[in-house]
């Protein structure tokens, strides 16, 4: 099954938009070290008079907004302070803003600031594949989109499979499961790299923010994969009561990976289009969820919502939702102590 | 006022997608004038492996997929037979697909052709004003929009000023009328192309579409004036039976204004960004609406339902269409015996 997950759109109280302030706060974080990086690390050789800057994986905003800002603000920053590395006195932003073509680009393209210096495009497509034109991009930017496959493992979803993840996702997490999220994974990150490294001029540089794990930590000791095990579970007690399919539920899961750092090196650094610059943790005061049932159950419904409410109706998911928000309150004490997870900042540059 | 006409979205049996027959019809017969002016006027001195390509006032497909394409087929085939001129080999397509920011981005992105040889932006905000970076553009095209005007002009909508129109359009074209919405269109126009002027590259071609009024012919002679005419007076005749507020109805007018050939032509070189390489009137076999009265209100009701809805409410829109197409009944004789409009194919080269 080819997946298209996109963030529940619009900007009403359940939306991504009004929900995205766990990205946000990763994102000033990392305006200093992009601000840093545009100084030191990007060079270009451009004879035209065009800066382009694209967001892959941008949603509704408003933090697509937020990043593409902080990256122009530290273009102009750099070029005031380095006037002869200006490539034209004419330098003109143009900044594409890339998802699903499902995505919802018209609450995107109505909620722009209204002031702006730059041209805007939205870039339907996956960004799995190419969906700009060969060595057009100078700085590229990917917030809280690459634990996300383009499919779920083949396998997975296959009760006589010996891959098969019964349990959505963490506490089933034999080796065979492990395995087949690893290999696609690796293709799809391979295929974003890919991609990218055609768009990109030489010399560009491409940020990549996130969640992932550290090595050594596995998915289902972090609060995160509680909470999805937690979902996994709320779904069966669902199923029971008979507002899910069993059968369909033994067949769902999610295409989402959160790769291990070392993980993340190694596709890069097979795919050899860019060099890794930097690869960071970084920290931030909403780093980890608040131990707050209500705040989670929310974040849940804003991202996972559309895609429970698609595979098993709305009915299903509300109540899902509902027992998650319960069963959050029952499990506080072990969300409590799990291990960090570990939000990263990689930026590569462009060969 | 400003205005931001948009055409009915989604792609369901009113829609203005289902419903752009006749402007179809023009494209197929423009094809060939759009395909010899490539081969033989389009003359890009490019360094780049790119080639822009901007409709502006895209709506919501599918018209603007097959415009689009029409001028890649033609620039391809431009390059096989004069291989000399191709800038790169590894020239690629990028499409910008503009049209007003609440314009329906959604419906275009997901029906887009699946199999499509170019990048695809789609880029929101109104074209009378830059939307695009500076001599980024080679082959523009823009297909009945330029009729819209940014904004109903001063003084048509106030019951004191001498250039008031009572009757929606064309009955009441008094001098002071006539001269209002010819001043607006000399604004708007100019706007348009002082913004394409600086987004065109020198020697691009930027193809218009559309429908004007011949030298001397009066848009109330018209059968697009007679229905435009007929829409006013069901309107008075809806406000009459208390469903519209007459006083809201007296303050309520188009912002659209169909130019005669001269104004056109005045614009573009009172401008002096571009060459007028033809101005010709071109024939299609849909060229006046057919005289039926359904045919005719469900036209009128997927270009204006819209506007009408959001200043009058569903039922006195509803109600206004219902008597538009009894109307239409009773004037077919004078329908019949209408002076022709024009449909216009305007080459534009910049200088």
């Amino acid at each position: 099954m080819a997946s298209s997950n996109t963030m529940a759109g619009g900007d009403g109280p359940n939306s991504y938009s009004q929900h995205s302030t766990y990205q946000r706060a990763l994102l000033e974080v990392a305006k200093e070290k992009i601000n840093e990086a545009i100084s030191t690390e990007l060079d270009i050789n451009s004879a035209s008079n065009r800066f382009n800057i694209a967001d892959f994986g941008c949603s509704t905003g408003p933090n697509t907004f937020l990043a593409v800002q902080n990256i122009i603000d530290a273009v102009e920053e750099k070029y005031r302070k380095q006037p002869q590395q200006i490539p034209d006195d004419n330098t003109e932003f143009h900044v594409f803003f890339n998802d699903h073509s499902n995505n919802d680009f018209n609450t995107l393209f109505k909620t722009l600031p209204p002031i702006k210096k730059y041209s805007v495009a939205g870039v339907p497509g996956s960004f799995f594949g190419r969906v700009l034109p060969r060595d057009s991009l100078h700085v590229g930017h990917c917030s809280y989109s690459l634990h996300w496959l383009s499919q779920v493992p083949k396998g997975i979803a296959d009760r006589s499979s010996p891959a098969w993840n019964k349990d959505i996702y963490c506490t089933g997490f034999s080796k065979e499961v492990a395995e087949a999220y690893l290999d696609q994974f690796k293709i799809d990150f391979g295929s974003f790299l890919e991609a990218r490294g055609e768009e990109f001029v030489s010399g560009g540089l491409l940020f990549l923010l996130g969640s992932c794990l550290p090595d050594g930590v596995k998915m289902s000791e972090t609060m995160k994969g509680m909470l999805f095990d937690c979902m996994g579970s709320c779904l069966h007690d669902v199923a029971k009561e008979g507002l899910i399919d069993q059968e369909e539920l033994d067949k769902f899961n999610f295409p989402i990976y959160p790769a291990h750092v070392e993980e993340f090196k190694r596709v890069i650094e097979d795919n050899g289009c860019f060099t890794i610059k930097a690869f960071e943790r970084i920290s931030h005061e909403n780093e980890e969820y608040p131990l707050d049932p209500k705040f989670l159950a929310t974040s849940y419904k804003v991202t996972f919502g559309g895609v429970l409410e698609s595979r098993f109706g709305k009915d299903a998911m509300e109540k899902t939702m509902q027992l998650i928000e319960e069963k959050c309150s029952e499990i506080l004490p072990q969300l409590a102590n799990a291990k960090s997870g570990m939000q990263y900042f990689i930026m590569l540059q462009k060969n």
